[in-house]
C-alpha cells in the first residue's frame, strides 16, 4: 500500500466517507501480509522506506512467484520482481495477465513506469562494455519504474578513454552516476575523479579467469583512489537504482 | 584553490582591480602543483569536485608530509591529512605550527571546522561498538570540517537492539546515515530496513579470527538484504564522509 | 593403560610363557586395544542416542542408495536420507515402496514422524527469506521425524524488522532456535540478542555475487556480536536439527 | 501490529482529533513502536539470563577500560573482561583494586567464581595440544565464573589417540563438551563420534603455514563428518562457554 | 593546462566579454578539454597500431554479435572475435558468409591471415600439455592474423624436460616466447631461465582440485624465480599475442 | 618402451641378432614420439621413472584420445588413461577394441593388471565414506595395474571410530597407506597417529558448503598434527598410487 | 622410551634379572606421562611409530618448554624440539645443560646425531634458493638426528637449470628427495620428472607479494604435472624428514 | 636425442665393447645429457644477456650478504642487490666500501650506472601516487644501472586524470611503459588504452582494507580491459625493469 492510497483512505475517514471499521479492514494486513506458509509480505515498507516491496525471484518456485506477485498486485497495483526466469514469468502471467517481462534485465513489472517525479533530476547509467548492458538495464528500468529519469551511456570503458571524455558534459550534469563495469572495473575510479556528484559503483561478473566472477571489479571499486564512490553487490543493478532513488528523495520525505 | 577564492580573482579581473598577467601568475600552478619530484598536487580538484585535495599519509616520509601539507596550507589555508602517525604530525607541525592532530581519528587538520553550510541537514554517524569509535570519528570530523552537521550515535550494535530502536526518531530524521561496524556488520542491514535515506556502510577491521581483518563485515554489508545500502572500503570513515558530502551537495553545484 | 593386563604380560615373560619378541609386539597396540571393544561401544551409542544412522546421498549411485536404504529399513523400520535427488528416490522406491520423498527439503524418509517425546519442548525454525525455505524444511522435518516439536517462523529477515519483533513471544518461548539465513545472515545476530536460549545458525547459499555461495553468511554468523550463537555448515539444516536434538536430550540420557 | 492502537488512531482521524498528516506520520513507525518498550525488555533479559554484560577489551583505550569496568563493578559487583592486555589490567586495577588478571586466558574478573549452580552438570573442556591451553582456560574460567563445573582434559589430540580414549568415561559423562583445537582440528570430529551430547567446537589459531591463522581448523570443524558439532569463531573460548551456559539453562529459565 | 587558452579566457573576463560565472564554469573542465580532441586521438591510434577493434564475444546475444561483426566487416574488411560459441558463429555467418570459425581456439575471423610483416621475427608459442592447445591456438592464430610468424611448440611441459631441452635452439631463436601452461605452470619459470627474450606467460585453467581454475598456475607464474616473465589473465591467449605484437612493433611505429 | 623390451633389444644387438641400423630405427622415436601436432609422447619415461606415460584425459578431444591411446598401445601394449569420460572411451574403443573402461574410477586401461611384483608388500587404500569410493578405486586399480597388491578398507571414517580401530591389525601390516577423505579429512590425522608407515593423503571433493570443493580436507591434511603424512592434489587417487609405487620401488631400481 | 631400552627391560624380566614389580614401576607411565596440568607426553609413540615424541615449541611458555624437555630427556635421553626461540632454549638449558640449539633451523636437540642406520641409503635435501636454507637445514638435521644420511644440494632452483642438471647423478642415486622451494616452487615439478624415487615437496614462505606466505608454492606443488610428488605443510622441513624416515623404515619394522 | 651418440653406443654393444647393463644405464639419462654442457650454456647466457646475477636479499643473513656481494664484486665489478635492509648494507659496506645504498628503493649497487646503450630508447616509469615512489624508484634505478634511459612520471593516478593527460606526449614517445599502482590499480588500464607500446604493470601493496596487500591491484591489472598489458608480482619494480630490458634487447642480441 503506497502513501498516496493511504492518504486518501485517511482523508475518507476524516471526512466521514469511509467508516472506521471499513478502514480497519482495509488496513488489516498492514504491515505484514502472509502468503501461504512461506512469505511475509512487508506491506509496511512503502510507508517506511518509500519503496514498495520488490520480489527477489531466485530460489522461489513458480507457484510461490505467482502467488506473491498476484497478492502484491492486488494490494497496490504495482509490482517489480528481479532476476526472474522466463519460466517464473510464464507462471506469473497466468495469474497476472498484464505483467511484463524485460528479457535483458530479467525484470518482471506490473504497472507502468511512472512519469518522472522531478524532471530536472537525472541519474546517468554507465556501462564499461556491451556485455554489461544487462546489469545497466536492470538499473535504468528500475529507476524509470520508480519515476526517475535515467540517462544511458553504454560501452564507455576506459580502454578507449575518448568515448567517455567526449560525453563529459553529460556526466557533469547528472545528479547521481551509476557505473556498471566488470573485468577490472576501472571506469568507476576514472568517473569518480571527473565529477562532483555521488557515484554508485556496480561490479559486474563479466570477465574470465582472474576476474573470479566479479571479485576483481569489486575489490577494484572498493579501493578506488578517487573519492565519492560507494559500492553495491556484484551485478546488483537494482540495488544501485534504489540507492540513487534514496539519494534523490532527500528533502522530499513526504512525497517520496 | 577553492571556488570562492577563484571567484574573487575573476571578479577582480572583471572590474579591473587585478591585471590579467597577475591573475595568470596566480593561476600558474593550476591545476597541478609539483612538490619536489614526488607529488603532483591536484589543485584543480576543488573546482572539479568541490573538495580540496586531502593527503593520504601512509607510505609518505615525514619530509614528504611536511612539504606537501605546508604547500597546500599556503595555497588554500585549509588542509586535511588522513591516517597520519604522531611522527608525521610532529614533522608537519614544525612547518605548519597551527596544524592540529586528532588522536582518535588520526587526522591532521589545518584550518577550523566550517560552520554548517545547511543547518537543516545532518548526517548520522553510527557505530556498532566502542571499538569502532576511531572510524566513526574519522567520518564525523571529516563531515564537520567540510561544513556538515554530524549526529553521533555510538555503540548501538544489534546485540542489544533496544539501544538502536530507542533512537529511531533520530535515525529517521537524518538525511544520510553512516554505519561503522566490524565483526559481522549486521547493523547496516538493520538500519537499512528502518529508514528511507541512503546508508553508507563502513566495515571496520574490529573483530578477530574469522573476521579476517574486516572481510566478514565487508561481505555482510555488500550482501545486505535490506535496500538502500552502499559500501566503502574497510575502515574508510573518511571516504564515507566525502560520499555523504557529495550526496548533500546535489542541487547546490555552484556553492559546493 | 590397563595395569592388570600389563602385569600379566610381564609375568608371562618372567615365567617364560611369553617370548620377548611377542611381548614387544603386544606392547605396540596395547594402549588402544585396552580401551575396550569398540564395536560394542557403537551399538551402545545407537541405543543411547535414539538416532539411527542417516544416509548422506550425494556421490552415491542409484543402486548404492536403494541397497543401503532397503537394508536399513529392514533393520530398524525407520530411515532418513538427506540431499537425495528425485532419481535416487525413484530407485529407492522400487525396493522400499512406502518410502516418501519431501521435494522441498530433498529428504527421503521411511517410517512416520514420531509423536513429540516431550510436548513441552520446542525448537523454533526461522528463515530470513522465502528462498531459505528448503533449508528450513530440512531442519523442521528432521526434528519432527526425531520426535521434537518444530515451530516454523519463515520469511522474518531483518529488512523488515517488525516481522520478527511481532513474533517475539514465540521466540522467547522456544528452547532452541535454528536460524537459516543467506545473503548477509544478520538474522542470527539479531535473534541472538533477543533471546536467552541457544541459537544454532545455518548459513544458506542463497544470494549472489559477493555472497560467494554462502561464505558471506557463514563469516557473518561466526562473527556475530551477540552471544549464544554457534554455527553449522552452509545449507546444513539437517545438522542443525541433530544438534538441537542433542541439546534437548541432556538430562534424558536414559530415554533419549 | 496492535489493532487496538490502530483503531484508536482511525477514530481520532474520524472525529477530527487527529490530522491526516499526523496520522500518516504516526503510521510510519507504528509497527515497530507497538512491539513494546525495548529498554525494559533488555533489563528483563539481564534478570532472566543471569549473565551480566561482559567487556570485549580489544580496541579500547586504558582509560575506557578502567571507566567501563569500574562502572560495571559498582552496579553489580561482578565483571568479566575478555582478551585484556596486562596494560589494560594495570589501568583497571587502579580504580578496582580487587580486580584479578588471569594471564593465560587474558581475562580480567571482578568478583569470585560462583558455586556450581547445579553440581550434577558439567562441561568438559578439551584441548588438542599444550599450545591450545590459553583458549581452553578462557572457556573453563568463564564457565566457573558463571557457576558451571568445568572438567579440563588438556593435550588429548588425535595424534596419540589413546590419550583421548583412556578418558572415554569422562567424555561420556559430560553434558556439553567444548573442543579447542588448532592445526587440522580433527579432535572435534573424533569426539563428536564418541559421545551423544552437544559438542561446541572452537578452532584455534595454533599452527603455521597452511593453517592460515585458524582457517584450516575452522573449515575442518564446519565440515565434521560426525553429527552433533557446532562451531564458534576462531579462538573464541569465551563464546563457547556462554553457549554451553545457554544450553544448560534450558528448562531452568526462572533460575538461570 | 594550456596557458594560451587560459590567457584568452582571463582577457575575456577583463574586457567584459565573458561573465565571471561563465568563466568559472569553463575552468571546471578546462584541464581535460585542453588535452585535445580524443575522438581524433583514437582514430590516430587505430592507424598507428594496425590493430582493428576485436570483439569480446561472451555476454553478447547472437543478434548483437552478428550486428557488430557485420558492421566491422563492412568498415574494414577484417574482423576478429574471441571466445565465440558455435551458436554465435552461426548467427554471424548468416550476415557475413565468408566468416570462419576456428573451433579449437573459438575465434571467428573475417579476412585472411596477413603475410608476415617482418619474416625475420617470430614468436614461439609453447604449451605444457595437449589440453592447453586451445589457448595456444588462440595465441598463434591471433599472431598470424596480425602478420606475425608463430612457431608452435606444443606439449613440452617440464614433467619430461628433454622434450623442451631438445628444442632449445628454437627457443633461443625466438624474439618473444608465449608460454601457455595450466596445473602448476612451471614451464614459464624454466623457459624464463633458458632464454634472454621476454616471456609472456599465460596461465590456463587446465587442472583440477587445488588448481582452482587456473589460480595455481597464475600465482606460480607471478612468483617465477626466473626473470623476464610477465603474466596475462588466465586462458588469455589472445592478450598474450597482442602483447607480443606490441613488443615487436617497437621501433616500427610508422609502419606498425 | 619399457625396460624389458629395451633390454631384449640391446641383447639382440649384443649377440648380433639385431643389426645396429635396425636397432637405431626402433629407437628412432625414443625418447619423444609425436602424435599429430598436438602431443609429444614421452616414451623415455618408462626408462627414467619406471612408469610408462599415463594419459590425462580432460581437455582432449575424442580424436586426440583415440590417436594417443592407440599409439601408446602399439608401442608398449599397455596404456592407462585417467579421468576419461564414457564418450572418450567409446572413441578409443573403435581403434583399440580390447581397451576397458572402469566406470567408477573413470580409468581406461589397455592390457591386464600385472601379477604382484612383490606379494609380501601391500598398500592399504582407505576411504572415509561411501562417496569417496570413486577416488579410492582410482588409487586401488592404478596400484594393481602396476603390479602392487591393494588392500581396500572403505567407509571407515572417524565418525564411527570403531570401524577403523577394529581393523587396526590390517593398518599396521600395510607398507604404505593411502587415505581418501572429503569433508574435514580427519581420517588422515587419526591414521597417521596409529601407524609407523608413510601415509599418502588424498583430499576428496566430497562435501558441500564450506568444504569448498575439497579445500577443507586439503588444508586439514596439510596441517595434520600427526607425523608421517604427505598430501597430493584433491581427488588425485592416481597420483597417490604412483607415489606409493615409487616408495615401494626403492632399492629395486633395476627392476622397477 | 625407545624400543631398544624396552627390549632390554623385557629380557631382564625374562632372564630373572629384573623383578616383575620393578619392571611394572618402570613402565608405569607408559603410554602417557603427564607434566603439570598442561601436557600429556605420548611416551608410547616410539613403540607405535618408531619415533620418540618431538616437541612443537610455538605457543609454549619458557617454563612449559623446560619442564617438557627435561622430562623427556630423563625418560629416553634423546629429545628434539622444533621451531624453538632462543629464549625457549635459554630456559631449557638451565634444566638440561647439554641441550644444543641449532640457530639456522631453530631446533633444540638433546643427545647426539645417530650413526646412519643404513649407510647405503640417503635422502637428498634440495633447496631452490639460499633463503630456503633454514627449512632445508630443519629437514637435514632431523634426518641425521634420526640416523639417516642427508645429502645437501642447496640453491639449485630452476632459474639456472644447469645447476640442477649438473648434479643429475646425485639426484638419481638418492632414495628419497626432499625439495624445499618458495616463490613458485617449480623445482619440485622438474625434479619429479627427472627421477624415479619419491619426492617430498616442502613449500617455503620465501617470496613476496602474490606468494602469499607460501601459498603460491603450495598450490604449485600440489598441482605438479610430474608424478611422484607429495606435499607437506609450508616450511615444514621437520615433517618432510619424518616422512622420509617412515619411507626408509619400510621392511625394517622391528628395527625402526 | 643425439643420433650420433646413440649410434656409437649401439655399435659398442654390437661389438661387445659395452655391456648391455652399462648401455641400459647410459640410456637412462641420455636425452638430458645430450643437450649439452649447461654450465657452459649459462656462462653463455651471461655474455649474451648483459645482466650479471642480481642478489635477492630477504632471508639472507648479514654474513651471507657481504660474502655474496663481495664475491660478485670481485668477479665483475658490478653488483646489484634488491630489497636490502640498512643492516644488510652496513655489513656489505665493511667488505665492499664503495657499495652504495639507495634508501627509497632499498637497492644496493656496486659500480656506476651505465651510459644509455641506445639513447633513442626510453622506458617511462609511472606511479599512481606518492606512496608508490619506492617501487617506481626500484624500477627506474634498475633500468639506469643496466644502461637504459628511464623517464619518471610520478603521482599521475586516475583520480586527477588531467595530471596524466597533460603528459600524453611523453607517454606516447616511450618505447615501454612501466606502471606502478596500488589501491585499485586503474592507471594500468587507462595507460594501456592511450598508447601502442607494451605496458608492464606492477601492482603495489599500497592501500588498506580490501586492497589485501596488493591483491586488488593485481587482479585489476590482470583483468585490464585495455590490451597490451602484462603483469609482474606485487611490488616487483625490479622485475618490471628487467622485463623492459629484455624487450629493448630484441634485435640487439649480439650487443645487449
Amino acid at each position: 500500500m503506497d502513501i498516496e492510497k493511504l492518504s486518501e483512505l485517511l482523508q475518507g475517514v476524516g471526512n466521514g466517507n469511509i467508516a472506521v471499521g471499513d478502514a480497519l479492514e482495509r488496513l488489516r494486513t498492514l504491515p505484514i501480509d502472509s502468503v501461504g506458509d512461506f512469505a511475509q509480505l512487508d506491506t509496511h515498507r512503502a510507508l517506511r522506506n518509500g519503496i514498495p516491496e520488490v520480489v527477489f525471484s531466485p530460489g522461489k518456485s513458480n507457484d510461490q512467484m505467482s502467488a506473491i506477485v498476484s497478492r502484491l498486485a492486488e494490494n497496490s497495483g504495482r509490482v517489480m520482481a528481479t532476476r526472474a526466469t522466463m519460466d517464473q514469468f510464464e507462471s506469473v502471467r497466468k495469474r497476472v495477465p498484464h505483467a511484463r517481462y524485460h528479457e535483458l534485465s530479467r525484470l518482471i513489472t506490473v504497472g507502468d513506469e511512472m512519469q518522472p517525479i522531478d524532471p530536472d533530476k537525472s541519474v546517468a547509467v554507465l556501462t564499461a562494455g556491451t556485455a554489461d548492458t544487462s546489469v545497466g538495464e536492470e538499473a535504468a528500468l528500475t529507476l524509470e519504474w520508480h519515476g526517475i529519469r535515467a540517462e544511458r551511456l553504454y560501452d564507455v570503458g576506459v580502454a578507449g578513454l575518448h568515448r567517455l571524455l567526449s560525453r563529459l558534459d553529460l556526466l557533469q550534469k547528472a545528479d547521481v552516476i551509476i557505473v556498471c563495469a566488470g573485468m577490472e572495473g576501472a571506469l568507476a575510479s576514472v568517473v569518480g575523479g571527473l565529477v562532483s556528484c555521488p557515484v554508485v559503483a556496480v561490479p559486474t561478473s563479466i570477465g574470465y579467469g582472474a576476474s573470479f566472477e566479479g571479485l576483481a571489479a569489486l575489490l577494484s571499486m572498493l579501493n578506488a583512489c578517487a573519492g565519492g564512490i560507494a559500492v553495491v553487490n556484484i551485478d546488483n543493478g537494482f540495488g544501485a537504482a534504489i540507492y540513487a532513488q534514496r539519494i534523490l528523495s532527500i528533502g522530499n520525505k513526504v512525497l517520496a
